[in-house]
């Protein structure tokens, strides 16, 4: 059973996640969080060292969930299927969302990349392992002819990523689903997907 | 000839700009620009009436420069060798300031778009003006037999859109042009683009 202690620095972890997703890990203040959690800075202070340390445990827990969504998205009957099961769930997740807040990793990408290297870090690992697990699938698919063949399941792999980011930046702007719908289906006509 | 007012509100912009651009337009503080600027409060709210306000003027030259640089960049002898140029340079530009900074644009996009709606007007009007620009091109391409026919321009040029932004995330996390470039490489192909 959970401490008392634990409880609560679970109920931090909770409180502070979607304020961090919304503004930034950058821009939160302490007092943000103090706000959202009802809590007193010595309460927090005790549980946490800083800030940032409370931003890399919301950014390491939702490295696992995002885990856990590739594993249960990315599957299908075949390769081909499970690539576009992916698509999907990739679309359903953003749009339940309402394109509000956005992907945390590509948004924690660009506010850290140049200024917080712990939090870039992070990210950049969160791609890694997103972009190895679709290359696997990219390459089974391509060995069973459900995806074309002339260009490396690495490459397909980045631009798919790349362009899943981007499509959510662009849904995000405007608050519409158009843009990352018709980018997935744009990647489905491009890539010669077959189910 | 400008009044001195007028070089020093430009001054003002020039020295913001890059703190701008490398931290955000929300995570910047007065202090930041006093100490990019040399300047003292009073003088810097002489001109401006406060921070949004010089973010929001620094955004509108970087609107104007991006629109040069559309405008040099989408050009050559047919559609397609326009295309391919806007492509080259477009890496190039990102090349050049070793993916630090990265996108104005982008970076906004995803600070604003929840927190901050004048910015997130903006740069939706840019991305739509780079989008409008790009369709025209493919629309061309597409006649002459340059790209692709199967897909709307106007689809493909929204994917472009998309991609080089996520392609710019991707290299500025791994500090490598890698990923933008096999990202415009992959496009070269996928859009069938002939020069």
């Amino acid at each position: 059973m959970a401490t008392k202690g634990q409880l609560t620095r679970q109920r931090i972890l909770d409180e502070a996640s979607p304020v961090f997703h919304r503004k930034g890990f950058l821009i939160t203040t302490i007092n943000d969080l103090l706000a959202a959690t009802g809590m007193t800075k010595g309460n927090i202070y005790f549980h946490f060292a800083n800030k940032e340390e409370i931003g890399l445990e919301v950014l390491r827990r939702a490295r696992k969930t995002f885990k856990q969504f590739l594993d249960d998205s990315l599957r299908g009957e075949t390769p081909g299927a499970s690539l576009d099961n992916f698509f999907r769930h990739a679309l359903e997740r953003n749009r339940s969302k309402g394109f509000v807040g956005g992907c945390l990793f590509g948004n924690t990408a660009l506010e850290a990349c140049d200024n917080a290297p712990p939090f870039a870090e992070l990210v950049g690992e969160v791609f890694a392992e997103w972009i190895g697990k679709l290359e696997e699938t990219i390459e089974a698919a391509q060995d069973s002819g459900q995806v074309r063949q002339d260009l490396p399941a690495s490459h397909l792999a980045e631009l798919i990523v790349g362009t899943i980011e981007g499509g959510i930046m662009q849904s995000r702007l405007q608050k519409d689903a158009g843009p990352l719908q018709r980018a997935l289906e744009s990647l489905r006509i491009l890539l010669e997907l077959k189910v």
